[in-house]
């Protein structure tokens, strides 16, 4: 297309280059081109049209070769992108090999077209999403067990409570991650599908070599062969769209928690730094967390995209109008923002770098008190689960009134000290003592990533 | 609650009473008091608290004991429901059993009961949608199989196109029941799992004791063990709101098709009849779809609200703000409109009204011109594919010029007859004999949905 | 950007040339570039920067100057389109006026750049919108007073109802066309504002002369000058996005409207032919609602980018994350939608065939029964109301029962031949006769329409 | 309604008791009786029925004389509330009056009765957030003026940027207050009409009554007239829904300040406390922001169903169905969860604690660096912009470096002693002598509130 209306500023920083290459025009072109090269040889295949005419075919359905803006204003016409394709394909035949045009897309209609080339992209853009997911989970997993001991504050409504750990945060990511993986395996055999359905969906033209078409057409592109032609039921598309949206979401996640442990009153954890990325040379301190950034902006924009996807299902009788068309470039653009944001995640992930020291000393930011739990556990079993309770609220009352850690509250304490040894009450007031199960999430999301690797 | 601001007017006519009941104040209650009695056996049963303390909490583990107005009030300062139910249960139970209080809720927060009990009314939720897909794809079976030779137009762009068959529309609307009882099954296994992890999710308050009281839990709910706790991973519910949607944008696509069907202009089909549903006094002739109208609009609604749910999955750390709260109502609402749809295309179906003749006769609104495609067909293996095609691309411009029925056309022309005896015109400008692959439509459907059942 | 991945093939069908080019990414640059020329000019006014820097400033501003690729990789790693643009920018400067390049960008934060920039490309497209829709209303005031009295069928949940004109329903289209134009007067002044705070809002950096810097700036763009910057307080633009949504919906339901209308079944209205458009040569029947399936296509896609931008509102502090982000190509989106809608609209509304005859025949689809109100309404006169419903109501079941038209029912009939003659009985069964105040809403809302016009 | 099914146990902690008696199911009956109770003196009046039949009808238009159970299942047949209510209204009349019976209703439709009920409940609504709109900007143009000059970090990215105050951070919230109220002021025309119409829209059945009824039925409700009545075109009402979406949105981004202002590691403004609120027993430094959530949650739900608002638009002909069901509770939700938003932003900022000191340490936390520019700008003046900004560069690097404060750096540098006095740089480094027109912002902010007030 003409520089003159191309808009692609933000496309290195929000889609993956793999991805959009996937859904360019070319690509869509491709994919429609993949279809009626399949249709031919199938359909020689079963003895339809003579052997003779799939190669002059073959050989035009190439998209480079066709003109881009002049599809694109005869689409403005026709309605849809098959009928000017399929006529510019024919044309070129035609001028290599006047008999093999008539052979082209025969018994096909517009949407078997679209529907199949859009498959045939949306298998590959799955390829690459599979890919990045598995990968992104490898990453996770090592970081998970790499910081599985090193506690932070664990953060509820925003606010300091018991400790966790990191790597039990990134199992957390790792465990999304892995079930949304689950997930494209067990879509794919209701994604990757043959449209093929003829003008109406009966296969009609084709009369008695209807089925066999269909399962060589199928078994060329190695699709399955649907129970149905699904021009006008959606569920497919929008089942991956919602995987997609997922995904978007579970990464936003992540994104979110780096963008608030990244804050400068935290500081906890940083997107790898990198030349120009994100500072600002008047302020050298900062770090503009640039990957979760387009984290969030995916898990904000995909909802709605999604949502679009939703609303486009009830389309009407055999072929709809206005519905179908809206799905045309929403679903290409959840692939791309999809694939942009597992870049970043992997970025992010792979370098993320990380202050344990830090993270110890904003533990302490509540002088004790996220661990009163702990020493009131012990407590509880000596003393009696009331008293203790009701003698260690008394403790962080005092603690909070008079501004002093709990620690030298608990200290002063002769009904505490009577039972705790200074010894004691130091092991229970470090956060590495009170991680509970942390490890073993650790270790469960890890077994649970490997397995379906595996 | 009181009346004053009963809010439930339209409930009959979007939601079925069973679902209603599931996702009532009382419900909601029941689940998360089903949780506390379930962690105390759980508890008693690994020794943390005496068998004794049981059969107290488990008895006040009732919804009907408790003061909605009241817990509602204190809901609204506490910031969810968990907090005020607690010390209400705790209250009942020290009136009775003063020792008992003091086990209730061991080391669990607020969030394991709110959303082990949310997980508890899902799946009974759960139970309600697939017994209700599995009885409509009986009946859609059945219709499909009963009106598998039912000619009328295929419509394309809302235009006639080719004909099709009644049972093969039916069927496509069985294919989308059957693909979303399969999705049902298989994210089975991810939502319905506890939900237990204490103030940050460690479990550090349970010590040792912490995985083995997890394991007893989940065995008493029957419920999963998650490979950690998703107080912050929402995915698992996400993807149940997403596959609610996908149903919900099949059955709206149902509703749609019969809505058109109905128009007085096509009169093809229609809702069952029952008095005063949908009709008019003065206008005796009008069948308003009513069912298909509560299709449609919960295909419309459920987008927005699963898009609530996407938008609410990047919570922030250990526990949300604002996000998780913004679940609260949403997830329920989209089971509630779900099951309303559910109901209302049972009931459609199951009655439905099939005007086989009309059908026939609007067949016939393009004089034959939908079967152009058909004689086509036919000439093509006598005269050549060109031939034939630019053949009936002249007559069917006749037609349509000077107003004429196809065959009439065809009749008067000598390279037509020369070609195809009147009785060949006959059968070929007969729908029933351009069917294609419609009854095998059918027939995959059919095998699809019995392969699930059985 | 290269063409590889290009991704315009459907800009034609969807997108106005002219909206294309707004917000193409030269269209950004230079929105962004103009910024950057009036701040100097401004700064110069003001005695801040000397009058010498302008020129080589200004002549730097040009976007056909930069390197899309190059600048949409840096992007990337800044995290905004300002940092490498003003980099850029620095570097073309100095390499003409080493001096000059100093006073580049004083006191301004990236974001002013991109807001103000993009609030610039925004007043180009609310002047195209508006006079698009300012034609469209001329167009649709012209077409609904061509239409004041072609009667046809009145339809209520897709059922024949009493008549009403085509007129009345293309008023209907006006009416809210009028509301959305005065509905952007409204809003013009929130939103044609400057965005100019420096790096945290305050103007700091600029001392003394901050407001007088802010005042020539504002009106060097010809902007209004905000009450205080509006980095993180979005709700100017999501109310522009809301009002484009209004449009997209309202023509959404022109849309709806024609292609129900251009059903088969009802071939009362058809969009204007063009060659090639929307037909079929085997289907020369077949009028396929190409320019309604972008309006419909529209009023589907737009919601859901509207919701990501109301989602994207609630933004951190001075400067979000993620949430700005995410408005990037949202915003650019839904005008494109629009515009192309507006487009398709003017086509449609422009070339409007209109099939007054079969309308007629169709509003006596349902033998006279749409009509019985209006006798019934007579007969009240003179029997009383509840005596003449009860005739009527029969009239129309036996008419119902026994196929046949009311007015040979009614004919039939002796207490309604007692009262009405056969002149009566026909000017009542008259659909012409029985319009209401269709007249009079055709002249409302034209009268409405050049209100708002003069 | 029956307990069985009560479904309000969030009720008081997201929507305000007012709205919810607006919105309960009585007052949607009254609406509608409203309805009919004005349109029998509007009949009177213009003498089309007997002055004595408008007695008996206004008496059993009061809702709580009507059944809602009974009602709700008749819904569900009828497929809208209009009709089993008129039906029951009938009923009620005749039991007293027999003869007033035949009068009621006479010449409107049942979406007459629903949406113009539903508008004279939205006029009720509309009042309610007018009021709490209008005290809320007076409690933030309290507070912010209060607060002009508070020094709080300004934090772009979540990053510490140069400072800002709290009283302009308080007047944005402000700013976005006064253009919504602008907003609801430039739509109560368009909104608050009346709908009448009849059975198409024509009412036809009223005849040459017909717009002297449709004016005294305006009259009576005190609603406008519209050009037409507006059956099918819904851009009305979803023009309020966005309005509040924005609404929503905005109190959104209040409650985001908020919370992250609330963060343990921050700590500088909390909501206020109350006895039980968002606490914890054993963490009692927890200050949980009960009030952010419900305008995070608002903020987070409410895009989804404006996001149905838009998608409902492209209603059918002259009566929708379907998407006009769609609205009937989504409305209602909007209405219903910005008024609860509005009562916890009116809490929350009626009784904000700010924590001034805190903010004060937290400015220092980057030790002195987000006043670099402060120094840099005096410097130019003196030693020229690049030599200025590059030295102070250097120092902000080495600060960093050394983990020293910039002001030590600074004192150690000799360029800069020769410049700047000991004096000279306390004073530069003090963020109240840094805050730009942060006094102006808010009483630009303030008058522009008490403006629109007055």
């Amino acid at each position: 297309m003409t520089l003159r209306t191309s808009n692609q500023l933000f496309d290195a920083y929000f889609t993956a280059d793999s991805m959009a290459e996937v859904f360019c025009d070319q690509g869509r072109l491709q994919g429609m081109l993949d279809f009626e090269a399949a249709l031919a040889r199938a359909e020689a295949q079963v003895g339809l049209i003579p052997q003779a005419a799939v190669a002059p075919i073959a050989q035009a359905c190439l998209a480079s070769l066709y003109d881009l803006d002049a599809l694109s204003v005869a689409i403005a016409t026709a309605g849809n992108s098959a009928i000017p394709l399929v006529k510019a394909l024919g044309k070129l035949i035609a001028a290599e090999d006047a008999g093999a045009e008539r052979y082209v897309h025969l018994g096909a209609t517009s949407q078997d077209v679209m529907d199949t080339g859009l498959v045939v992209q949306l298998r590959r853009a799955l390829e690459l999403i599979e890919a990045d997911l598995a990968r992104l989970g490898d990453v996770l997993a090592s970081q998970a067990q790499r910081h599985a001991s090193t506690p932070l504050a664990g953060r509820t409504w925003l606010q300091h409570a018991t400790p966790v750990t990191l790597g039990m945060k990134i199992a957390g990511w790792l465990g999304a991650v892995t079930r949304s993986r689950q997930r494209l395996v067990e879509l794919k055999p209701r994604l990757l599908v043959l449209q093929f359905g003829g003008a109406s969906g009966t296969l009609a033209a084709l009369g008695e070599q209807a089925m066999p078409v269909a399962q060589a057409l199928a078994a060329e592109l190695q699709l399955g062969l649907p129970e149905q032609p699904w021009h006008t039921q959606r569920d497919r598309l929008v089942e991956f769209a919602s995987v997609l949206g997922l995904i978007a979401g579970s990464l936003g996640k992540l994104g979110r928690d780096i963008s608030l442990l990244m804050q400068t009153e935290a500081a906890e954890v940083f997107e790898p730094s990198a030349p120009g990325k994100g500072g600002s040379s008047t302020m050298p301190h900062k770090r503009n967390p640039v990957g979760a950034a387009v984290l969030i902006s995916a898990a904000t924009r995909v909802p709605g995209l999604v949502a679009t996807m939703f609303s486009a299902m009830p389309q009407e009788h055999e072929r709809s109008l206005g519905l179908w068309h809206a799905e045309w470039e929403t679903l290409p653009q959840i692939c791309r923002l999809v694939s942009g944001a597992l870049e970043q995640a992997l970025l992010v992930s792979e370098g993320l770098e990380v202050d344990a020291e830090r993270m110890a000393r904003n533990l302490d930011l509540t002088q004790g008190l996220v661990l009163a739990e702990a020493v009131s556990s012990v407590l509880a079993q000596r003393l009696g689960r009331e008293t203790a309770h009701h003698l260690l609220e008394q403790c962080c009352k005092r603690a909070v009134a008079e501004q002093r850690h709990l620690r030298a509250v608990l200290a002063d304490q002769p009904q505490i000290t009577a039972e705790l040894s200074s010894a004691e009450l130091d092991r229970l007031l470090d956060p590495a003592n009170y991680l509970g199960q942390a490890h073993i999430w650790v270790s469960r999301a890890v077994t649970e990533h490997f397995g379906l690797t595996a």
